[in-house]
């Protein structure tokens, strides 16, 4: 009996780490101290232009989105989705990113992958200019079947504290901006795969013509989440932006209160934007109430922008400069306790 | 068709948002700035006394232990474990915890499991004096067998870059310190239950005599991770350390070389500590190899500790000072190329 034999096979592993210790070199910005591989990575920030630093902090996993990876045997994606949820989830609070780390937990590891996952991880880092810095990968017999995994994310970033966003700004009249969606983001899946698998008996390959001309099932369900880091700084950096709210779990109603201060709610214009047809088929052949489909999916925005109601004009001009043309306004900040009410 | 129904339950997933919410605050230090449930976790560290301020960071989950405590049902020491293996990572680098984020991943959420294993996570971050800041519980129907559940955590700890302890100053003549492990941490747990449970025919219910007269095999399978932080942390602040080794995979023959300069290696005199009954059983009744032993297992030893041999004696008095009775010096450091030579 050796340690090969009972499932955990220290070679492959070693021959991954090697891997990642590549792919993690190429996203190493300036702070990086370590290689990969030291027992903790280290970071040294850059605290000139920062008076009281304060480190931002998330955790996230990619859902059952990971399901439709392994479906397709394409898993390249699903990391990009974790680092920009990661950094969606920072941003929030005006931190920027400045280092990452994974774990990804498999039963038994392939090695093709465990590269593939954590050549997206890297991806991602590479686009928001953070260190992948260090991970962990955990081969666990007869915790995962076979093919499948777990992967998990978790970003630290930087921001002044007399520039924290927290939202307590925010007040009646101010107007709601949305910034559009990729698709689902990492949010829904166990419910869109029952409309689309089971209820209208797709698969990963269908074609899905009603969403996008030359896309599968499998393609527009693995759109990877957007990062809005590049067209929220700016609006940030230029002190427009009283409050964002990244719209994860729990869709527009339950992630937008999640930054209004005592006193507030906001009132919510469904007409204002155009839902994808991707939701409206998930509403469709699943027959999901309204309710469920505002706590569950992003309905097509994947961040919402607060500011007052003379910035707007402001905010769409900085908004187009960063290469984002559309974001409409769809509500408006009320006297309230806190809930979304929605119109239209 | 509603969210619920497709196996994600948002109303017991916010129960268990509450809870963690209510643990995490017992272990808020004056650094942390938010409340868990904020997008990201806030965290501003002191650096009064930190000239250069380097982040020193890890990820790490339990393993296949989980599987002990699924057979036992219990659920609270493994958030210890997770905590007090991540604690170690960093401070064999010298830095100390600032704060730690853990995920939850299960098929169908649990709110009591997933509340002790959260409990035991706090009860770590708190006995490490450690912010639990923040953390995600993903609940994915059909990743993980019903009661089952993967628990992964990340710590960021802090060091001045000026105090960084990488192994660089290590010497020929150095001598190597043991501290005792409390069990198998969390190694070697595919290998243990296929001896323990398959070979030998135990349940996690069997007395298990032979390694503690009141004790199962479960209590002595879930045995915590030892934290060093408490008594290595004098040594480290007393500046007579030179290298730290964290024994966790890959046992002695792996983790003591990573922390060597180029040109030396070690020798071990396997006669200078006794090996708890709990490896001797093992390798017995595994029929398990000294080589595989020595790589998979950490034999009773947590930690290494690398010090001058002018320096021994003052190491010790500290480290019996901060209730560590038991050093034996296991070897010494030797000109060569990496490795682990076992004499004894």
């Amino acid at each position: 009996m050796d340690y090969k034999e009972s499932g955990v096979d220290i070679d492959a592993g070693t021959q991954v780490v090697r891997r990642v210790q590549e792919l993690a070199r190429e996203t190493f910005t300036r702070g990086v101290l370590s290689e990969i591989g030291s027992f903790g990575g280290l970071f040294q920030p850059d605290l000139a232009d920062v008076g009281e630093p304060v480190l931002v902090s998330s955790a996230d996993g990619v859902g059952t989105k990971l399901k439709i990876a392994f479906l397709t045997g394409r898993h390249r994606t699903v990391g990009r989705d974790l680092v920009n949820h990661c950094v969606n989830d920072i941003l929030v609070q005006n931190a920027r990113p400045l280092f990452f780390l994974d774990y990804l937990g498999t039963g038994k590891l392939s090695p093709t992958a465990s590269a593939e996952v954590i050549q997206g991880v890297a991806d991602g880092c590479r686009e928001n200019g953070c260190a992948l810095l260090g991970g962990e990968t955990a081969e666990m017999p007869g915790f995962y079947a076979d093919g499948e995994y777990d992967v998990v994310g978790f970003i630290v970033g930087i921001v002044d504290r007399s520039r924290l966003l927290d939202g307590q700004s925010i007040r009646p009249g101010d107007r709601l901006l949305g910034l559009s969606s990729a698709g689902l983001h990492t949010n829904g899946y166990s419910l869109a795969r029952r409309a689309l698998f089971d209820a209208m008996g797709l698969t990963v390959d269908s074609p899905f013509e009603e969403v996008s001309p030359a896309a599968t099932v499998g393609d527009v369900l693995l759109a990877p989440h957007r990062s809005y880091l590049g067209v929220v700084g700016p609006l940030l950096d230029a002190g427009h932006v009283r409050g964002l709210a990244h719209i994860t779990g729990g869709g527009l109603t339950d992630n937008v209160p999640r930054v209004l201060p005592a006193g507030t709610g906001v009132r919510i214009d469904r007409a204002s934007w155009t839902v994808p047809p991707l939701f409206e088929i998930l509403r469709r052949e699943g027959q999901i109430p309204d309710e469920d489909m505002y706590r569950t999916f992003n309905m097509g925005l994947g961040m919402v922008v607060v500011c007052r109601e003379s910035d707007v004009d402001r905010v769409r001009r900085l908004l187009v400069e960063a290469g984002e043309p559309e974001a409409p306004v769809i509500g408006e900040v009320v006297e309230g306790n806190g809930h979304v009410s929605y119109v239209g």
